[in-house]
């Protein structure tokens, strides 16, 4: 089955907003075996969907669209659809009652006057049914082709596609074969070298391919393998993942969508330890990622992001001597404040970032990128200089990543 | 000139990464009053990459390309490029001195083996210089169709785009009609809301739209002038930026691409304040974004994440009898941690944040999503309850947005 996404918006045509909908709809179809042949963008000018309607609709035999049913002038996309496939546009009754029923729900909390824009639907066409929001998608059949229309809401989309979009296409996939995919992630080398370490793992005439996609800082692997069965891309893939993982060793932090983050998390919780951090430069960043997490209250005691000097005294404990000998932004400096926060909070362990995120501050000795990690825990305290490169933000992503990396490898070794 | 893009990569097309160049594309080309007709995204495949080059330059006098002209046995840009237009490829020896220049450069910080594959461009075609990474870009013309191939690094594209492509764009540009943008951001009502705000505002027949864009948790409206010489362009543009500032009123925290972090420092900064602060759920969110902004040093003391009612009252002085008899999530408590680290940290401005980001650890009382937030300042305190709705996520993404904007607001009166 030949499947087309389209978005539509000016915002996305225009560089205002990234289309993250796509890619939300090629990984739930993903999962099914299914992939995405094409994905269209164009902006909220009739002529322009019906082009790209017409086009998609040629070569697929399923279109997916989301966008441009708003209540808004500018949202035209139910206008285009009818259009570009011969239908007219009229009040659909069902349609029209859920928007007075969401509209009702939703006056609890913001105005939002009640619009009949969103209650014309294409003649000859079905509901799809949105219970997070007032705009009613639909989907018809043109010229042997399914198209489906939803919002551009994301929340509201992902919902609509699980419930209704996917059994209905689903339901249409004549023999499948079956695609297995399996991803693992790692942080620290490059992509060539992950390349080299990776050669002679895929293997594309049996149905095996290999996929790198570098993410700043971080990268993941992805394995496909594709057989006429469930059980032969199994084994087409199982031997394959623990072969990555073999050669990648430490750097794979996670397999599939587990984020770095979730991986500390679980290992703090699993090893019953707690934490206290002690960040400057990257300033409430680590403890911000830290308690992303739900229930990271279990672990980790308390935050300081001690960005004045004062502050590294009065919070931690750093000595006025030291601050004055060696700077704020040193070895010294960085373990006396590891030792200093994991001391007042009485946590298990205490880690502290100081350094220089730039545009300005760097010196010759110490330039922008220059990073003190401190590690104070119950068997020692470790402290090293990092060098990194890029823009603040860079900086201080690679701070917080390394810094969580480094507890992650410390936390893997006690049992 | 009708312009498209593409982006290739198998990342993108299974939604494992989100394609952010052809956003940028967009965006440098509406500086110049040139829009995108169409995007078009495929995957690492030869026949989708012929196939997509074939249609976009039928209908396109440009077509600008990035992604798979990597290192790695997966990139495939280049090769396709040379099928889908009846070239060779060839080795290109100015191109095999740059990848041996780059990777000599490379070395000192990460070992990348070298590769001859980045140094293949089809015949006939014209370098696009990559001063920041091995994988030189080239274009060629075909059937009257410009078509550029960039790297998908979005770093080193941008360059490229800027310094070869735009410019060469623009040379061949026939009779432009001058396009004017201006946007306005905010954060407050719903997009309806907005709608009905600035009825009247567009004007499409005098060549002057609005579109509204929602970014959770704010929106952004952007208007477009389009006229034939660029006095008549600002002429139309600069009275509806005039009208949708004075409808708006605080709702509009900037213009363009100033974020709201940005204001509130400049604020900051400008009024001479100093600010601490006491985050609970919120988890250093803040904090991180307060100092993403570089300088933040001059008003930003410190911060403290406060999770554990130990580090509520031991840093912040929070009576132990006010959390038995309020709780943690509580107005007496929230106006305690404000008072609290303005007083210790000796801050001009206190703000502390308590609440319920869950999934877990709402009541009938305080449900998931009850935030408190309390801004302690030399001429009071105040202290107020929200009731935010979404996942954890949301929640805190709101509880700082909130918090930010409540800082702008009294900043603002501060003359």
């Amino acid at each position: 089955m030949k499947i087309s996404t389209l978005s539509i918006g000016d915002e996305l045509i225009c560089g205002q907003l990234t289309d993250t909908n796509a890619g939300t709809i090629a990984s739930v179809l993903l999962a099914e075996g299914l992939r995405i042949q094409r994905h269209l963008t164009v902006g909220d000018n009739e002529s322009d969907i019906i082009g790209a309607l017409s086009d998609l609709g040629r070569v697929s035999d399923a279109v997916i669209v989301t966008g441009g049913l708003g209540p808004t002038a500018d949202d035209m996309t139910s206008r285009a659809a009818a259009r570009a496939t011969g239908r007219r546009l009229v009040i659909n009754d069902e349609a029209r009652n859920h928007v007075r029923l969401m509209s009702s729900k939703l006056e609890n909390l913001i105005f939002c006057p009640l619009s009949d824009k969103q209650s014309m639907i294409p003649t000859k066409s079905a509901l799809i049914p949105n219970p997070g929001g007032t705009a009613c998608g639909f989907h018809l059949m043109h010229n042997g082709c399914f198209m489906f229309f939803m919002p551009g809401v994301p929340s509201e989309m992902i919902v609509m596609l699980r419930n209704t979009v996917m059994p209905f296409i689903m339901e249409r996939v004549p023999h499948k074969r079956v695609i297995r995919t399996a991803s693992l992630n790692l942080f620290g080398p490059c992509e060539a070298e992950i390349d080299e370490l990776l050669l002679g793992i895929a293997s594309p005439e049996r149905g095996l391919t290999l996929g790198i996609c570098v993410t700043f800082p971080w990268m993941r692997v992805t394995l496909r393998a594709e057989a006429d069965n469930n059980d032969a891309a199994t084994d087409l893939l199982l031997p394959a993942v623990r072969s990555v993982r073999d050669r990648l060793k430490e750097y794979c932090f996670s397999s599939g969508d587990i984020s770095m983050d979730d991986v500390v998390s679980e290992l703090f919780r699993d090893r019953c330890l707690t934490i206290s951090l002690a960040e400057s430069c990257s300033g409430g960043l680590i403890a911000k990622r830290l308690t992303d997490i739900p229930g990271s209250s279990a672990y980790f005691c308390e935050g300081t992001v001690t960005y004045s000097n004062v502050a590294k005294t009065r919070l931690l404990g750093v000595p006025v001597e030291l601050l004055n000998s060696f700077g704020a932004v040193s070895s010294e400096c960085a373990s006396a404040m590891a030792k200093g926060i994991r001391l007042v909070s009485g946590s298990d362990i205490g880690l502290a970032v100081t350094g220089i995120a730039g545009p300005d501050g760097g010196s010759e000795d110490k330039p922008v990128g220059t990073v003190f990690i401190s590690f104070a825990a119950p068997d020692g305290c470790w402290t090293k200089r990092f060098q990194f490169n890029g823009n603040r933000n860079d900086i201080r992503t690679l701070t917080a990543w390394t810094a969580l990396d480094w507890m992650r490898r410390y936390l893997l070794k006690r049992e």
